[in-house]
């Protein structure tokens, strides 16, 4: 569709996710000028219609004002970028973080950005590398009156209506949100929504992978362990005796089940692709938003054990907790001269 | 649409799934006949086309053999169902128990039943109420061949490929899983992975909720603390200053977000319909499969954080914790003279 | 025994801590002068012997330079009072904070007293209530110099060499540590340590009482549960018909057990006074260092579970999950037509 | 001491525990007959005082009826070793479980030995290798008479009333406590109190070591981490500039603190011995307590997260979650295109 009112916008940063965002403008018609340290990227997009831009300089000279400008680079980069960007810029224009940003690190920046009567808002994007065709969740932090204007990119960029089936008692036709983009609130509010979504994401990730492990190790009775002081005989190794298909078991989880979702069906994808995942040793990362959202959790007194033990959990797939570790065995072999079992 | 060869089935339980599963199949042409202890069930359902029964025996007398037997009752009532079932019926008929039975249960039923020559299929149902428009997705347990005879009957409940877009990834062509049931193994093995898929349900479910009740206190700072030795001050009060509407927020998450699930359109649809929840004080539930998962991934030595704090979360939703917490209290008042605080 | 270099201390604060190190400084021949908000407070331990200050001003003006001035307010009272009692310093002074401040404000308050040419120490004082008879356990941060002046203070406040049998491999014979104080490191490490001890004695204070809670309903089986699809039965319920006395559990535990602690020994004495605790609604409070070791934790990417769920543990007591637990209810009202289950 | 009214007793199993029971033992005037499939074992206990005996039915032969036979052998030899000894006892002999054995099995046991008129208590005995000087912890089950006979027994080998200071608020001078050993209750009620004990001791041990791992990684932000999109950045690293020498905190820890237990005087002693715990790898056994604990704890509704996570920790430390974290990173893959951090 061709959206009735196209605009300009300037994106720095054209990974993965800067890119599909400018694609998915572009289709609506929006005008998208476009910075990335790579010379190739931006040659890349530019051959798909977008403008090139050669700086930060060459991008805003680009625009028209008031300028749009989309930053869509690591969190760690946001603050560099801004100090070269800001000076460039003139009074109405409005600079939207699309990254991971910390949420207090936005209500800084709108402040510092409001001294030049530059508009900042913060916008957490979710939708990864499926975007492009999926659209992508937006979550907006800032002034009404930016946000407002901006209303035509937010809308090209989130998945519309047709996303999901209409909420059944959803009676309040007002607002963005089954469009699937959200003004959550002022500064820092969007990013704070986005930063417990990834929260929220890592509990229930965390669910379906130990969901699947367990049913993986459905045969641990076929196996025996040895009887020693030290190993807890399985009591009933009669009742583990499945071999069960964990790529089939998680594509049928797909339809009618409760716990249908698109992280079940990103999982069955790469199931199919690799049943033992061979390709993945389980050394899982975490990028900051989950342990930001149980920081928030833990200052607004509110128990979020689920969400919590999913962030405590990939520490441990990391090995963090070696050291923990060292000082239980030697507990055990103090006390009771358990040597610790080998391998 | 009318399936190629229509079953006959008899239906033990008429609640909710019961109910709805005979509808279900109907609409395919199949033949039900179908019991409960409440006589205006069975006529409610008559009316719609099902042959009701006026008891077991009854219900055994209007099926043709080899017979096929649906249960749908509660898991308490399974074996007392059986013991009155078993004898009715004769060598080569089919009983499925569809509810949610403990999968060690199953082992033992089927052992039972076999001496009778009588089949005894467990299958895991997932879709609750919305089953009916939604279908159900099976997870199934037993011998190889009474579940391929009764195919018909598992692909009429089932959600069939429409459910949910292909997976990218998935190449091979065979099996049912795509259409959302799945023959998971031996006896016992379709609870099983049920068990386990609820266990899931639980973890996904406490992430979303707990994610929402950070957002919705994302506003703490505004509320002032008493300031006390016992009471930690909030450092960084401006920081939580953010009304957010929790509703919309779940609204949002139904579109493009990585987050999104059949759990989340719930969630959105019980906030439309009262965005402070009035209906509900929070006591909640759990009905044996989340202890069952946890038991089971103790077992196998699967560590498995995220389901199990789920499951403890609910204990304490109950204030099952009162024990204990009047513990840590005492504790504190004895070493440090702390009064607790009321209120 | 009285030390062979008595020193003249300024107590800021004579609560319960306060109190009670002025008493053990007195005992062994230190000069305490003493300053609270309360005459009557100050006016007791006058009569023990104690000079009794009115204001900061008369305790500075009672204390020969360089001065030592301890305070053992709350965590929130120190800042206030440090802006009254810094310029009635002089250079040389030695300011402590013994109560249980955040690491972090230490070492912004050691640069800001460092300007003045003030000492500034953080001591976490360990030992509660009972610490007048069995000593204190010091953990002190901040610079070698004021650390080593003020050591016959420390010495005097701690336990001593003989609050335990000596650690049979220990063959270092440098250091205070065996005494029970230690110097940690530079500004905020005494708090540091502090803080995580008190992490350490969430996590060991809810083991034990989880533990004393499982005990006590070892006679779950005795109570029947309704039979509905809402609440798992217990399976065994004839291997749940102990009625165990708590309180003699405790007492036994410590002696010659693993778990024996003073954690322990006050539970014992809790149980014995109230072996039903009927003094308790277990409303447990948290006071900011289980939170700020938590942060730590997941700040250095450390997994701590344990000290984690226990804090979680603490919010739950009070109450905080419910708007997390109406969620859960609704979810489970949409999918399942769970009606919640009442008291 | 010398008890007034010597006994004889029969070990079966003279490992560390049964070895250090028997000369407990006979440091009182008991006599004790011991057998161990090692003959050396057996010889190096007769050297001292012990008799020793080639089989068990001449460890009976030699015992006067009625006979006391203390079995100290792993759990799962427990049954094999019973089938062997009750055909050579009497009606009225008492045989003594005193290993780690699951309660239930106990009352299971009980029963068996009862259709013989055996008498069978179950023990648990806490105390490990420092049991011979510090005296040892016991949880007794069974009937009431037996357990008074053997009163004498039980007294040599518990700690006796010095191996605590009393409980100030405890009145009752009745019951042996206080000496360190506890009748719990009938058959399997004192394994059921040592398996919680178990399990409080996995969750105090999970405290202390993760407490005194966020110490040594106090110095977390003197290491400065790569910056990307994977990677959450240390946002205050000057808060994380200590080098804090663990082995000392956990020395301070014994004296006055709130943590002070017998398990941080162990920890103490294995750091004065290794600071770095080279010959731990860190790999932590589990026995079967916490196990039974927790799923204790699940039957009885009693939420125990600490205790829980503690075990949960344990199967981290040996790498069990690699195919959850597996799963999780593939699923990172998939919505994300993040690659794996190697190493």
């Amino acid at each position: 569709m061709t959206t009735e009112k196209p605009m300009q916008l300037g994106m720095v940063g054209l990974g993965r996710m800067g890119a599909n965002l400018v694609r998915r403008l572009m289709r609506d018609g929006h005008r998208c000028v476009g910075y990335d340290r790579s010379e190739t990227t931006v040659r890349q997009l530019a051959d798909e219609g977008m403008v090139g831009a050669t700086s930060l300089a060459d991008l805003v000279a680009k625009l028209d004002a008031p300028r749009v400008v989309w930053l869509m680079v690591p969190a760690a980069a946001v603050q560099p970028t801004l100090e070269e960007l800001v000076p460039l810029l003139d009074a109405d224009d409005v600079v939207i973080d699309g990254g991971n940003s910390y949420y207090r690190d936005d209500i800084a920046r709108a402040r510092q950005l409001a001294a030049h009567r530059i508009h900042y808002l913060d916008c957490g994007t979710s939708g990864g590398t499926w975007g492009l065709e999926r659209g992508y969740c937006l979550m907006i932090g800032g002034e009404d009156e930016p946000v407002r204007r901006l209303d035509p990119i937010f809308k090209s960029i989130a998945p519309g209506p047709s996303g999901a089936e209409p909420t059944p008692s959803r009676t309040r036709s007002d607002g963005t949100a089954a469009e699937g983009y959200l003004h959550c609130g002022p500064s820092g509010a969007g990013h704070f929504v986005k930063m417990v979504h990834n929260g929220v994401e890592y509990g229930m990730m965390g669910a379906i992978a130990e969901g699947l492990s367990i049913i993986r190790h459905a045969n641990a009775g076929k196996t025996t362990r040895t009887i020693d002081a030290e190993t807890a005989p399985l009591r009933d190794p009669q009742a583990y005796r499945y071999d069960i298909d964990v790529a089939e078991v998680a594509e049928v989880w797909r339809r009618g089940s409760v716990v249908a979702s698109w992280l079940v069906d990103l999982t069955a994808d790469a199931l199919a692709r690799s049943p033992d995942l061979a390709d993945f040793a389980g050394r899982v990362s975490d990028s900051g938003e989950g342990r930001w959202t149980v920081q928030a959790a833990i200052d607004e007194s509110v128990p979020a054990p689920v969400i919590t033990t999913a962030l405590i959990e990939r520490f441990e797939s990391r090995g963090l907790g070696e050291s923990t570790d060292k000082v239980l065995s030697a507990m055990r072999s103090e006390f009771g001269g358990h040597a610790e079992k080998k391998g």
